[in-house]
């Protein structure tokens, strides 16, 4: 056979035709993980859509059983819903949406997830999705599919009402899933969003029936995180290239000013002096690969203000402390949120941590309780590949023992930890682990460290405290027979020396226990946590 | 924030803009993996093209430094060409190429190897491909790139030549990569590829200049393996869907009988006893979604004869044996071919395997020789996510112990195992790994063992023959002293007595070594493995 013979079949498929033979690439392997991921994709959409619309979220998710491997899966929220124009597009046609081109912290940002899910439906059972959707000015209901060999949506049976429906709601049937109350599964994950979106009113309506209802810990909305411009340190040759050639900027210079954040008049001169052979006054049009190459290099060597932080939407301290009481109930908690910080020269990241102690906390294994490490990005649930993940590797090589907590797999301790960035570095395909980045795995070690000290205090007082009450338990257990020696040698009244003994001993317990109470009171961002970030770095 | 509003930005992004941001989806993650990755896809390329076009390829990789993380990668081979006409779709057009739409076994599948890697130089270094190619009636150079916004192809400096130059040379500039002779890097991947392609001559010009050259072992050009027709008990619903819905046929049945294998009249009729409810008369395009459902049951519940199996492509015993010798030059070999079988009821595959013993078998540590388990999926090798891979796990449940192999992490062996199927059930994402079909492991399991049981008459053979060589040698060291004690005893000569011992004694160990060298001679597929299959079945 020739070429000419061999290509004569060449041909293009669609992007879903693609996504059909890959589906694994969305997260859809595996039945446990196929139901859980189509859980997230629905959730984080509403999620971002509430945050952005200024709406508290209420969201409900119900998982039925069809049969063995087929369910139903409904997520309604409270959010703005979809324009009805848009429905098809926004729900069934993969990669397009109005996320993936802003420079801004948010959870989803692919333009694939729910396109994916309907997908996923189409390919296992052949359904289409039922949508239903009311915005301020109107309210419908309609079934979406995904033409996959052109990957063009298909929206049928509309029905516009008038019932003042606001929100969102979308019902898919999947095959080829499974609901497990497992670690993976679509219950943890919920759990886990509502620790980590103490404003979220979340029910879960299982599939035996049962409801488990988390309801928010805090009434007030997170400030939207802000849209930023990129930081210098923070940008690759190719970005610069692609920005360049779509700017209707008339200069280089101007350009640079405009795309990136801390470039000032003075800075651009600065670069001038680095970069002499690039003419910054042509247009950026013309700004070829190698002067691109130049200027990042130049860019690494001039001083530059840090980023911008206040564009991280953090959960925040108050509140993580408040929803780890709301959900895990534990005997004792500690948080810290760090500084923002910096890694690769120029993406901002911060990194938030807390620490429950009893109570719910840990989890149920056969051999008793054990620690639990739950682990978010952007406040999203990270349920797999977790010893891949940056926020594992922080937590293995911290020395728990050195914090009073001798076998730490073995305590009834969740370790919450969410890192923050408009920019996540994950390290696998299925974006569920943070890769190995120093500066993150430092800052996530130093904020564990300071929740360990606050622990170790706790540990140590509750300790110390069963030592003394066992104590007090003892000696109260020989009070009677003292007394009655002591009577007989003083000839004093029995039941007036055992009710003195008793007074005396309460009094000095007493005192004891208040001690320790105080001790392992709140968790505290005292300087000694300073002292230690000062060994650490 | 209303709908509206925040759906004003709602917009549409290319399939290259989604791979650019998510190129670990395509295996370019980590700067020894990428290279790796850009060189596995073009020597796959290479390869499909030759075996398509019936000729016994020639394959030259070059890889050279330009700076400590930019190099240029060359591949060149001696096959059919692109035709000009279709040099930008086939290299810089993500999802477009002629293979994706086969049921037939192939290495590449996707059409998106070749354009990742027009897509990842573009991103790394802003330049374009540099392509040569030479067909049967014109010969021409250009220059190719992808604008990814679009996914468009853009063919620059095309010049036509004639040079008579026959085959392909892509030369690719790279950044964000590294040169590295570790189990992951280029010369690895073409060593393996080396291995499990007798019929391929490949030469490696490494950075630093040296030509490694893996000469062919066989000239022997593959048989092309055919284009089958699914088995229907290998089929999913949402594949019947999609078939009806394009098929040109006039009935259910027709249908049914041109597009599945073993789909016999009578087995129609049969089908037609299990599913009254369907008329299978009618238009296959009117054939909903629960009426395949209830095909692929009824499918499930009929006794269909095994799938063909001379769609699979082997590498082949004796050129597995050859190839072994060729490149690992061991002082053993044993390789088992299976004879093709099925998992999940309809798909079939077959498993080869081969255990080289000594020479340049296994790998060098610095605690001294290793054993080195090598994987491939249709002749093409596994690097990365062993651990994930049905074949470690298979290897990793064999009792090595019972075959005279005690510590099989420390011996100079090598494992090799290739599963050839028209669909391989990768476990990742990253197309690295085999997933736990327990048919699978079965078949390598099976495969393994008696390659064990080959490798074990060696070893137990070489050593009772290291064991006699030391008792030889012992007594050869007494048998002076011993002719003079006899010497004295009996009167005779001293000198005689020691010439007829030796005798005597190299008499019986040469007996002794040549029936050692017997038994560890050549691998056998006695009926020994028959009986080891019975068992383990």
């Amino acid at each position: 056979m020739d070429a000419d013979e061999i290509f004569k079949e060449f041909k293009e498929q669609s992007v879903s035709e693609f996504f059909r033979k890959n589906s694994q690439m969305l997260g859809y392997s595996g039945k446990v993980r196929s139901l859980t991921t189509a859980v997230h994709e629905y959730v984080t959409n509403s999620l971002d859509a509430c945050e952005e619309a200024g709406v508290l979220p209420e969201i409900m998710v119900k998982v039925t059983q069809l049969d063995e491997t087929k369910y139903t899966v409904t997520v309604r929220d409270n959010g703005p819903g979809i324009p009805e124009k848009l429905v098809g597009s926004a729900l069934a046609k993969v990669l397009s949406g109005t996320k993936f081109h802003r420079y801004i912290q948010q959870r989803g940002q692919q333009g694939i997830g729910a396109a994916g899910c309907t997908l996923f439906s189409r390919m296992t059972t052949g359904k289409p999705i039922h949508v239903r959707s009311g915005t301020e000015r109107q309210s419908y209901t309609c079934d979406v599919t995904i033409e996959i060999k052109t990957n063009r949506p298909i929206v049928e049976n509309l029905e516009k009402l008038s019932d003042g429906f606001r929100g969102l709601e979308i019902t898919a049937e999947l095959g080829e899933v499974k609901y497990e109350k497992s670690d993976h599964g679509v219950y943890e994950y919920i759990k886990r969003t509502a620790l980590s979106n103490p404003h979220v009113s979340i029910t879960l309506v299982e599939p035996d029936g049962k409801e488990a209802f988390f309801p928010r810990s805090s009434g007030e909305i997170p400030k939207r995180p802000k849209q930023i411009k990129p930081h210098p340190l923070g940008v690759q040759v190719n970005d610069i290239v692609d920005f360049a050639h779509f700017s209707s900027e008339r200069t280089v210079a101007s350009f640079l000013s405009e795309t990136f954040s801390r470039v000032t008049k003075s800075k651009v001169d600065e670069l001038g002096q680095l970069v002499p052979g690039i003419d910054l006054k042509k247009s950026p049009k013309d700004l070829s690969w190698a002067e691109a190459e130049e200027i990042v290099k130049a860019f690494g060597k001039i001083k530059w203000m840090a980023p911008e932080l206040d564009s991280l939407s953090t959960i925040g301290r108050a509140q993580i402390e408040a929803t780890i009481k709301n959900i895990l109930n534990p005997t004792f908690v500690a948080v810290v949120e760090r500084r923002p910080s910096v890694f690769r020269g120029g993406i901002p990241f911060v990194v938030e941590a807390g620490i429950a102690y009893g109570g719910d906390a840990g989890k149920a294994s056969e051999e008793g309780m054990r620690s639990s490490v739950i682990r978010f990005a952007n406040k999203v649930p990270l349920l797999f590949d977790g010893s891949a993940c940056a926020i594992t590797e922080a937590v293995n090589t911290i020395q728990w023992r050195r914090y009073g907590i001798s076998d730490f797999e073995e305590q009834p301790l969740s370790v919450m930890v969410n890192v923050s960035s408009v920019y996540i570095p994950y390290s696998g395909v299925g974006k569920q682990a943070i890769s190995h980045e120093d500066e993150i795995i430092g800052e996530i070690r130093l904020a564990l460290m300071a929740c360990a000290k606050d622990i170790e205090r706790y540990v140590r007082g509750e300790r110390a405290k069963s030592l003394q009450e066992s104590r007090y338990n003892m000696i109260m257990r020989y009070v009677g027979q003292l007394a009655s020696d002591i009577s007989e040698i003083s000839g004093k009244d029995r039941g007036d020396i055992e009710a003195s003994l008793r007074k005396l001993i309460d009094t000095k317990y007493s005192r004891l226990f208040e001690g320790n109470a105080e001790q392992g009171g709140e968790a505290s961002d005292s300087e000694e946590d300073t002292a230690e970030e000062g060994q650490a770095e």
